[in-house]
C-alpha cells in the first residue's frame, strides 16, 4: 500500500476507494462536465466554503474544484471543512488535517509529498466538476504576479514592490485587481530596475533601502499617487518633491516601536558590560589563559546611573520603560523643542518614579552616562555627535545608536573610543551601511557592538509592517485614505 | 622651567618657592626634627586630616610628614586638603587635584610624573618634620604582604589569600593585625601554591577556581576557622567536609544579584534577536551583499512570551524585574520545592500583575519560549539539561545559562540547536570553562552568545565583593562573626 493510499484510510475511509480506478478502461467515478477556467479570487473563493448557500470548493495546486455534492465532507462543521473555500494543497501533500498546513503554498512539500498531492489532484479530477481556476494559489512561486504583469494590458492599478514579501502577504495583493510589478529575488531592488519600470506606477512599495528622489518620481510619471514604504524612517524620501507632485505617503510606525526598544536596550547593555571586548577575549583564546580577574571585563552597573536620550519620541520612551527598572537614577533628553512637551513629561515621571529633564545638547553631553540616539535623521542632524560633542562627555560614558548612522561622525567615535575618551558604543546603525566589510574602523573595534540593522527585525514585526505596507500601497494605489499618512 | 616647576606655579605658589634651595650650601628652608619612624596605619592616618584637633599629616611614598603649620594649605577646606589624611602620592607625581586621584599607588606613573613626585618628596623632606611612616602606601607593590608574612613570626592570624585584590581593598588588611600570605601575580593561584602556603592559615580568601576540598583543608590543618569565598556560588567548596571540621564559610550573596541580572537580561536579548548570528553575519562580510531582508536576522519578540527559570531565587526575581516590562506574559519555574512558596508567588503575581506558576520540569520544558537557568550547582544537577529536556522543547525557543556550565549538556545543546531543535542559547557560563578556546563547538556555533563569566563583573559589584569578603576573612581568621555566613 502506497503512502496515497494510507492517507486515504488516514482520511477515514469516506471518500470512494482509490479501488474504483483499478483498472483504466473502467469509467470515471463520476460523469463530468467541461471544465471551465473561469478565474476566481481568492477572497472569492473563501466565500465557497460551506458555510452559505453558495456551492462548496476545494481548490488543489490553483483548479478549483465543485464539492457541493460531498457537503457531508466539506460542508461546514464536517471533517474535511478545512479544505474548503481555499486552496490547501501543502495539508492535503502533508496528509495533515492541522487547519495551519491548509494552505495554498506546497513549495516546500517533500518529493513524496508532491506526489501525494498530485494523487489528490488526479482522484479530484476524476470525480469533481472543475468550476474555475485560481490564478494565484502558489504565491511564492512568483509566477502569479508575472500573471498580473500581463494583465498590465488592463485598465487596473499599477504597483511596483521593490521586494518580494513574506507569501502569507503577497497573497494580499489577490484581495483587489492590481497590476503589480515586483523585483523577483530576495535582495534589495537595482536602482536600474526600478527606474526601468516604475513608470505609469499609481504606487510604489519601497524599503529603507530604495531613494525615492525627483529622478525615480520624474520616471513614475503624472499616475503616481502614492508611496508606501516598509519602514519608520522616511529619510530616503524627498519630502519636498513629494509634497509638490501631490504623492501621499505613508510609513509603518508605532509597529515597530517594542522591537526598536528591545534593541536599544540590547544595544545598552551590551555596551555597559562590555560584551564586544569578552566575545573577542574568548576569539582570541584569552579565556584559558587569564581565567579569571577581581575587575576582568569589569563593565558598569545600571543602578543610579542617568540615562541620555538624542530625541524623546515614541521609541525612546519605550526604551526607558525597558531599562528603568534596572535602576535607571534620571533620564535627560534633548529634542527639537518645537512642542512644549512639559505636561508629558511630568507624567512619564510621575509612572516611572524618576526625574526627566529636557537639556540642552552640551549638558547631554556632560551628564549622560549613557547616550542613546533615538532621533529621526535630517539634513541638520548630520554628525550631531562629532568630537566636541564626544569630547565632552563621561569617560566611562558609551554610545547607542539605534536610529541612523549619519548621527555620529563615525571617525571621530573610533577615535574617542580608542582615546578612551569615551569607554565604548553599541550600534544598530551605522554610516554608510550596508557597505560595511570586515575592515571597518568600527567593526575591528572591540569596544562597539555593532549590529546589522536588525531594530525591526523580529518576526511578529516584519509580517505586521509588510501587512500595513501592502495595505496601503493597494489603498494608495486605489486614491484612498492610507493608514499612518504622514503630514508633508 | 621643569615640570615639578611648573606644577609648583600650578599649585598656586603658596608653597616656598624651589628658589630657597638653590644653593647646597643653603640651609634648610626649616628647621627639622629627626625623623620618626613609629608605623601609622591608614585608618589612624585618615584621623589626620585637619578635621579635628589632631595634627595634620600628609604622607608622600609612606613616610608620614607633620604639615600642622600650614594649616592654612592643608587644614579642612583648604586648597590641598585633600592631600591630608592619606598618602595621596599618586596624585603629586600627577600634578592633580582630583580627590580620585590621591590615593597611594604610585606604580601607575609615567617616569616623568615619578620625577615630579620624588622632587615632592624631596621638597617636602626640607620642610616638614617626618611624624611616622605608613608601611602599606603602595598596596598593589606587595611589599607590605611580605612585611605581614614576615610578621607571621608573631602570634596574629594567619590569612591565605589566593588573588591581590584591589589597592583600594588590599589596604583593608591594614586595619587589624595579620599575616597574610598572597599570590601575588593577577592570575589565579596555582593549586600547588595554594597547597604549599596553606599550613596553619586562620583563615582563606578563595575564588570561585580555587576548589577548597579534603586535600586542602588537611594541609591547611587545625588552626582554620573560616573560608571567605568571593562569589555567590559555593560548588567549589565541600561543604561536608567544612562541617566536619567546624569551619565556616561565608560567601558574597545579594551584592551581585542586580549585576548578574543584568547578565542575565542581556543574554535573553542577545539570544531572542539573535545577537550573535548578526555579528558573524557582518565579520563574514555579507552585510554588503545581502543589504536588507524583510525576515533578515528575525528575532523574536518579547511580547506575549513565557519566561521559564529554572531556579526561582533572587537573582531569577531580579532577571524577571527586568524582563517584565518588555511584555513577558507568564512567568513559570521549577525549583526544589523544599520550601512552600505560593506566598511569595502571591505577592510577585500580584505586584507584576503577571501569572507566576511552580511547574514540573517537562512543563518547563515545553512551555517556555526562554529559559533562563539560576538554580545552584549540585551533584544532583549536572546536566539537567540534557538531550530529553531539549526535545520537549519548542523550536523557537532557547536557553540562557547565567548559573553554571554543567547544568547543561554542552553536546546536547549544540546538538540540538544544529538541528534546529531549539533556536539558539546565550550563555555566561560553559561547561569546562575557563579552558574553553575558539575550536570549542559552542564558540564556533553561530547561534550561540557566550560570555566569559562576567556576570558579576561590574566594577561596582567586584568592589564590593572583595571589600566584603575582607572583611569576611578577617572577622573569620579573628573567630568573629563573618557577615552572610553559609548554615552548613
Amino acid at each position: 500500500m502506497g503512502f496515497f493510499d494510507s492517507v486515504k484510510s488516514y482520511f477515514a475511509g469516506q471518500e470512494p476507494s482509490e479501488d474504483d480506478n483499478k483498472s483504466p478502461m473502467q469509467a470515471p467515478a463520476a460523469q463530468l462536465d467541461p471544465p471551465k477556467d473561469t478565474p476566481i479570487s481568492a477572497a472569492e473563493l473563501s466565500m465557497h466554503d460551506g458555510s452559505n448557500d453558495k456551492p462548496i470548493y476545494v481548490a488543489i495546486k490553483g483548479t478549483v474544484f465543485d464539492v457541493t455534492k460531498k457537503a457531508d465532507m466539506y460542508g461546514s462543521g464536517k471533517s474535511y471543512n478545512i479544505f474548503a473555500g481555499k486552496d490547501g494543497s501543502r495539508g492535503l501533500g502533508m496528509s495533515s488535517l492541522n487547519p495551519e498546513d491548509a494552505v495554498a503554498d506546497y513549495s516546500t512539500l517533500t518529493e513524496k509529498e508532491s506526489s501525494v498531492l498530485d494523487d489528490w489532484f488526479k482522484f479530484f479530477s476524476k470525480r469533481y466538476n472543475i468550476a474555475c481556476t485560481c490564478a494565484c494559489t502558489t504565491p511564492n512561486s512568483l509566477s502569479f504576479y508575472n500573471d498580473m504583469r500581463i494583465a498590465g494590458t488592463l485598465n487596473i492599478p499599477k504597483i511596483v514592490l521593490t521586494r518580494p514579501l513574506m507569501p502569507e502577504i503577497m497573497a494580499k495583493f489577490q484581495s483587489r485587481p492590481v497590476n503589480l510589478t515586483c523585483w523577483e529575488t530576495d535582495t534589495p531592488a537595482p536602482r536600474e530596475w526600478l527606474l526601468d519600470n516604475v513608470s505609469g506606477a499609481d504606487a510604489l512599495l519601497v524599503m529603507l533601502s530604495d531613494k525615492v528622489d525627483k529622478e525615480l518620481l520624474d520616471k513614475a510619471g503624472t499616475n503616481l499617487k502614492a508611496i508606501s514604504t516598509m519602514s519608520v524612517g522616511v529619510d530616503h524620501c524627498d519630502l519636498a518633491q513629494l509634497k509638490e507632485r501631490n504623492v501621499r505617503l505613508s510609513n509603518t510606525p508605532d509597529l515597530l516601536t517594542s522591537a526598536t526598544a528591545e534593541i536599544g536596550a540590547l544595544l545598552y547593555l551590551a555596551a555597559a558590560r562590555r560584551a564586544s571586548e569578552s566575545i573577542a577575549f574568548i576569539q582570541r583564546n584569552q579565556w584559558p589563559q587569564v581565567g579569571w580577574g577581581p575587575l576582568l571585563m569589569a563593565g558598569q552597573l545600571s543602578e543610579n546611573k542617568t540615562l541620555g536620550f538624542l530625541g524623546f519620541g515614541r521609541i525612546a520612551q519605550a526604551t526607558m520603560h525597558r531599562l528603568v527598572p534596572f535602576g535607571i537614577k534620571k533620564v535627560i533628553y534633548t529634542d527639537s523643542g518645537r512642542t512644549d512637551r512639559s505636561a508629558r513629561n511630568a507624567e512619564l515621571s510621575k509612572t516611572y518614579d524618576i526625574e526627566i529633564k529636557r537639556v540642552d545638547l552640551s549638558t547631554l553631553a556632560q551628564d549622560s552616562d549613557a547616550l542613546i540616539l533615538l532621533a529621526a535623521m535630517t539634513a541638520d542632524m548630520k554628525h550631531i555627535i562629532n568630537r566636541d560633542f564626544l569630547n565632552n562627555m563621561k569617560k566611562t560614558s558609551f554610545v547607542v545608536n539605534v536610529a541612523r548612522g549619519p548621527l555620529i561622525d563615525t571617525y571621530a567615535l573610533n577615535d574617542a573610543i580608542n582615546e578612551n575618551v569615551i569607554a565604548g558604543a553599541g550600534l544598530d546603525v551605522i554610516e554608510g551601511e550596508p557597505h560595511i566589510d570586515s575592515n571597518h574602523p568600527l567593526v575591528k573595534n572591540d569596544k562597539v557592538f555593532l549590529l546589522p540593522h536588525i531594530g525591526s527585525s523580529t518576526v511578529e514585526t516584519r509580517y505586521a509592517m509588510a501587512d500595513l505596507s501592502v495595505s496601503n500601497a493597494l489603498k494608495g494605489a486605489y486614491n484612498e485614505d492610507m493608514q499612518s499618512q504622514i503630514n508633508l
